[in-house]
């Protein structure tokens, strides 16, 4: 098992595009049955003390849900965690969302819904950092 | 329910701690039931090229889901999605972990298993960035 899971790690980073989701689905060999692409983007507020703006972007990011390819959507405020050098506290908004493979991240791109909203709350940040990870181990 | 949503979300901002994880269960409202807490870790490897040091990284990941209060452990590696400019691709292993609140999250940086994973494998990594959330809306 532990070997399979190897193999499927080395077969993603091959880049293997319609393979990955299937990949990650069969290596994670856990109980949970998240899908296996992770999309995790964090926001920095053009007014990063503006709770209205916080708001009115946790507002936006909540229309996302209207997407049906994307299969959980968690929205979130930095967590009141210990302050340690390597955790990152100055950003203000973030979403998480997970899909069954890339192509339905690059379809979600490309959604109305998603195009409307950035259309009307990009005005809000300053910055966006974007992280996009497959799943190789879930338990 | 919305204005709900929001008066947790202003209590979380004020860093209320042990309010934290309850205020964001009670105002997730989705069907969703991850817990509140997001902990996602990102590595850049002192050999980002090294196939062999990321594996064994990813062994080390594995280790933590020794640790009972980690309510999910997911090890990703880089996803093959669009190359765009807000997209970071530079690390090359991740860990995206969920707690029950801020507090379990604490206990567990100084659980001896975690520890022993920093002691045993933090010569792989040159550089590592820590992401602590609190889920607001879950769906």
């Amino acid at each position: 098992m532990k070997r399979r899971n190897f193999l499927g790690a080395s077969a993603l980073a091959a880049g293997v595009l319609f393979a990955e989701g299937a990949g990650a689905k069969g290596s994670a060999g856990g109980s949970t049955k998240l899908p296996p692409v992770v999309h995790h983007v964090f926001f920095w507020l053009k007014n990063p003390d503006s709770v209205a703006d916080r708001d009115k972007l946790v507002e936006g990011l909540k229309t996302l849900a209207g997407i049906p390819i994307i299969r959980e959507l968690h929205v979130g405020l930095l967590a009141s965690t210990e302050k340690r050098d390597v955790v990152d506290t100055s950003w203000q908004v973030s979403e998480l969302m997970f899909f069954d493979n890339v192509a339905d991240q690059l379809a979600y791109q490309q959604h109305p819904i998603h195009l409307d909203f950035v259309k009307n709350y990009s005005h809000l940040w300053a910055k966006v950092v974007v992280y996009d990870a497959n799943n190789v181990y879930s338990k």
